[in-house]
């Protein structure tokens, strides 16, 4: 019996990693001689760096960078089991979680240290790069990331501006010119699911910019600082980055990485899938289990559980899902060959109880699960 | 495929034959096609009647009797498909749901009701009965239910006592002599889990008196009273009851049968497995499923999920088992065929929507199981 075990996180309750481990516990209860295959995966989002590096026994670089608030963080990079790839996770360098929930404000966070992490990475001789966006504390456009790279955004009196998003007002000129010219030689892939364009009702600040500590008015503010700074954009690369899908990603992160930069832009999920080689673990598999935090009708439309799903009917093996939340119309699910979807709840109880006694409930619900399946 | 569909109750929420007919529901949205054979359990408590007499396609006699507060009920006794065996349950005559919250007192209510219903089940010519002694609202050692009998309990000006365990300390003769003749001929099976002895700290008074609204207070008064009781019953019958296990079913009304009646006590699951011929049932089934609203360790000593997949296991059929909530070290249930044990749970949730919910939530469980199960 062989079982390939490739949850997501348990977002604000177990990592993909943690969630792996203790599904497989559960299997090992129930099959003490089951084969399993660990896949923890991830969808562009948090934890994508440290499950790739993991997936494919790469290694992390540290590099000491500018954080979103200036102040200096120990940040790292992952290099993938290939040699080559290098993962580059925006949140590790300019992540919400690296603000104290009182100082988030993203009039002033940059992405300065993401822009450090790639430099760090061109300079130890990397040239293929996957960018993973989310979890930003940032809505500077990536402005800070393109002046860490080389770009001057000047003011009025051709001084340089600060950071944050509340400084691109001030934008009179880009000067692209000192851009560093191994971006050129290089390929980068973001991975991201975020589909929102840079401004209005849909764009970063109004969607994303709460969550960061934007308060309505501020949001505006945002908003509009961003509209100057894509028409500033348009005007030296020709890229209209206003409305264009996924440039709203990580506070606008990932529209300069459209404008400035060689790169692509897939599914996050997508490319954790590719790069675990996660199809190829699942030959000769007997059953794929998957998961995340809520499964409902949306699941359907991409997140991790129904990409995997996918992958694993591709090779004739079938899904079972595990959540923390079952949702309504699930059986959207089911044409993507997921046999059932489970939530991992044993009794009546609050989402703080549940987040705390996850690993256990994964275990237990996984046990059952096999038990059932595999009598 | 055959599923035998056989849950107890969700105590306070769905009754077993609503929790049938939901898992039923689930279990054809996985399999339309799939045989489902309904036997809705009890264990001697309320349900016992309607699910026996359901099972056997039996028929239900009305009867006006005392309540529990000596206002009349219209109440009921059932006689199963074989047209002989009728199953008197006291909680139809004298149960707490009689008897509105602020009312409840074990010292004024009477099992006089439960004597009324024998009567009339004697009178229209049975005799042979099965007693369910759940859910009672008194704690009169039986004494209403023998006076309604036709036994004489006697003060000591020799005037009949009144109603309610409280009047118990007024006995001063027990005259036994105007029993009803025909319960000689006839045979008594009591269907009760309950092993408490009749007075004591594990008696009736201070075990179960709480619940039916006795204080502590009360419940030292009320035991003091049903040992006032034992003692006369001693003087009569020779009979112990003060520490014989069951005594103190129902308020002690389990004593009262063991002593003046032909009644052989029965686990109340047994007795409904055996009547609604579940093991029959079961030949050829691919499955069973049962359940109740709470599964733990307990369950392994004899609770209803146990017993049926006991009754399964002799007939090569595995259980799975669905509950509102499951507790720790279900392994135990492993030796008796049980395949695995799920939670209806589907997020987090209270306690309060996961009952108003337990019809949708049993649906939903059951057709994943079955997705599961028979894949």
């Amino acid at each position: 019996m062989k079982v390939v075990i490739a949850p997501d996180s348990f977002k604000g309750s177990v990592t993909a990693l943690e969630a792996t481990l203790s599904i497989e516990k559960g299997i090992k209860r129930a099959f003490p001689d089951a084969e399993t295959i660990r896949v923890p995966l991830a969808d562009g989002g948090e934890g994508t760096m440290e499950n790739l590096v993991s997936a494919t026994s790469g290694k992390k670089i540290a590099a000491t960078v500018t954080g979103p608030l200036g102040k200096p963080v120990e940040a790292f990079y992952g290099v993938l089991g290939d040699g080559k790839t290098c993962v580059i996770e925006m949140a590790i360098a300019s992540g919400l979680d690296l603000v104290p929930e009182m100082e988030r404000n993203p009039l002033v966070t940059t992405t300065y240290g993401t822009g450090e992490l790639i430099k760090a990475a061109l300079e130890a001789g990397y040239r293929n790069f996957i960018l993973a966006l989310g979890g930003s504390a940032t809505n500077d456009g990536g402005a800070g990331m393109l002046q860490a790279l080389g770009i001057k955004l000047l003011d009025g009196e051709k001084e340089e501006i600060g950071f944050g998003g509340g400084e691109l007002a001030q934008i009179h000129e880009i000067v692209v010119e000192g851009l560093d010219l191994r971006i050129k030689e290089s390929s980068f892939v973001i991975a991201s699911d975020v589909e929102n364009p840079l401004v209005g009702k849909n764009g970063a600040s109004f969607v994303f910019g709460p969550q960061k500590g934007a308060t309505e008015e501020i949001a505006q503010k945002l908003d509009s600082n961003l509209t100057h700074w894509a028409d500033k954009v348009k005007e030296v690369t020709g890229v209209n980055l206003h409305d264009m899908p996924g440039a709203g990603a990580a506070g606008g992160l990932g529209g300069a990485f459209q404008a400035f930069f060689p790169a692509v832009t897939e599914k996050g999920a997508e490319v954790v899938i590719g790069y675990t080689k996660l199809k190829e673990k699942l030959t000769c598999a007997d059953l794929l289990i998957t998961g995340e935090g809520q499964v409902d009708f949306q699941t359907a439309f991409g997140k991790t559980p129904k990409r995997a799903a996918q992958a694993a009917k591709e090779q004739g093996v079938p899904t079972i899902i595990i959540a923390g939340s079952v949702g309504k119309n699930i059986e959207e699910l089911y044409q993507y060959g997921v046999v059932s979807v489970h939530s991992i709840m044993t009794r009546p109880m609050a989402l703080d109880e549940a987040m705390e006694s996850a690993s256990e409930l994964l275990e237990h619900t996984a046990e059952q699960i096999c038990r059932t399946y595999f009598k």
